[in-house]
């Protein structure tokens, strides 16, 4: 599938799903938290958590989701996705003081602190209450679980930024809480609510951890190599903010030690002198590959992802996923 | 029931639901989120909520809980609403930059907000997950829609501050969501995890309704004629912070043209002055019986969650749901 057949569609879809979530804002009866709410999700974002739901549970193909109402659950089961992302991404801001969210100001900056935290928590609940009342109590599990890896993965990051822990391992097993519980618990969902049990559902499972692990780890290569014009986000954040993502930590394991103290020494500043470092930093790390690296760990798990798939038929929703993949690791933004 | 009984049975239950707790929060693998929540959750409170869920049930005595099983998954779900009301104090506080909670640091002052929100969350996401897992659909729709109403609650109360309604509407639909919502909630899930359906279910959800609006009417006449000494909050705030409660609205109602003006423009002010005027604004209150009237609202409310309870027969259950509802309108803190 070729890359403007797959954005044409991620974009029609998007634009389903979209309807079904402003549909579902109809049932808050507050008109401000409406408003913040409409705000912080229908912001032309991708929708790639309900869209792997979605097609997770059509390539299962066990039910037929032509049926009106198993597809009308089918969306509605997977907008909890979305729901739970931006109720994370919500707190996020809050906690970041961002002001600037998908390129629209941050919900934070325009009604404050308060409006915010509240607003993620009726996300967060009514997350719950779709994924528990349409998909059941093994769904609310995953999502609830996933929910909750989030914030424990919070937690070992907020430790290993104050120990600059530089094992693969705790950067890993960030990566698993912060972004692969959630899209693989998306795909997972598919799975479950198509009537799937077996090998199957454990491929898309393994899909969409690997998958997100894959886009974290992009997405801390364009922290580094980023246009910023292009990524609407600052070159070098991570780097600044003392935070061991792979580029670094690989690139610490791969150096020589004169390249280790000299990078060991700029992490060991304060953030202001990290700021002006970064370009030093940056060529150390291009040096020892460790954007290389990176690269290749991200395309390896993608393969294993596609490798996974081998048992499903051929199919669009199997193209979409293996292009989905694919943009994964293209993607410059 | 004599208040000693009472408290002392409180106090031994307290200690049980405590150790549930203490033994769920092991799930928690993150040392510090486990630390944070310990001291959010096992700080000497009541456990008002999950003892509503465990009186319930028993109360309605379907299932036989002295079977170890359905009892230990009885205790379990109770305190899924113990767990949703601290998410909602963690939040609170990190709105409200509050230092002590229930006469401890609060977790904000300790830890930082980012701990505090993601705390929050986390107890959020596990009070779903053992609402939902271990009593079904029906009840995580209660205790998620009980959540949600929360929210909406809040985003009404900010709405009403900023207006100045002076309706006792309004102020009931706030109550009915922040605080009536839950521990309603609380009663009617151990009325369905015992089985029950018809009017017993009914009548105990009324029970926990009118006991969580009673309950916060005595707050909110405490916030004006507590001993700052007992309750450990300082004395006035409501109407410092301009929130338009029982006493006050009653008030307005009930006084002549002269002590309505009065009351207006004290409020009209800036919080400073309002500081300043408060003994003012409460001989007036008290002139136009505003405490009284809200007084009689909360022994009403009490008076008709009890006639409700009359289908039940005699237990000791009864009797402490009974004490509690005596104990709401007695208490001095």
């Amino acid at each position: 599938m070729g890359q403007n057949t797959l954005l044409a569609h991620l974009k029609s879809e998007a634009v389903l799903i979209d309807k079904v979530i402003a549909d579902d804002l109809r049932s808050v009866t507050n008109v401000q938290l409406q408003e913040i709410l409409g705000h912080a999700l229908l912001s032309g974002g991708k929708r790639i958590r309900p869209l792997l739901t979605i097609l997770s549970a059509r390539l299962c193909r066990k039910k037929n989701f032509q049926d009106e109402k198993t597809k009308a659950g089918l969306y509605r089961l997977a907008i909890s996705f979305e729901y739970l992302h931006a109720a994370s991404l919500l707190h996020d801001d809050v906690i970041d003081h961002a002001d600037v969210r998908r390129g629209r100001p941050a919900v934070n900056s325009v009604w404050g602190n308060t409006p915010a935290i509240l607003a993620g928590d009726y996300l967060h609940s009514r997350a719950m209450y779709l994924a528990g009342t349409i998909g059941g109590e093994a769904i609310l599990a995953q999502i609830s679980t996933a929910a909750a890896s989030m914030v424990e993965a919070e937690f070992i990051q907020m430790r290993s930024v104050i120990t600059k822990d530089q094992s693969e391992e705790s950067y890993f097993s960030v990566l698993e809480g912060k972004t692969a519980a959630l899209i693989s618990a998306a795909c997972e969902t598919g799975a479950m609510y198509a009537g799937e049990k077996g090998k199957k559902r454990a491929a898309l499972k393994h899909y969409g951890r690997n998958l997100g692990l894959a886009f974290q780890i992009i997405d801390d290569l364009l922290d580094y190599l980023g246009d910023s014009n292009t990524t609407g986000k600052a070159v070098g954040n991570d780097f600044i903010e003392g935070k061991m993502t792979l580029p670094l930590i690989s690139a610490l394991k791969q150096s020589t030690n004169t390249d280790r103290e000299m990078l060991a020494s700029l992490l060991d500043n304060t953030p202001q002198e990290r700021k002006k470092n970064l370009p030093e930093a940056g060529n150390i790390i291009a040096g020892c590959d460790g954007f290389v690296y990176a690269g290749k760990r991200a395309a390896k798990l993608i393969e294993e992802a596609a490798t996974g798939l081998d048992l499903f038929q051929d199919s669009s929703e199997k193209e979409i996923l293996l292009g989905l993949g694919q943009y994964v690791l293209k993607r410059n933004k």
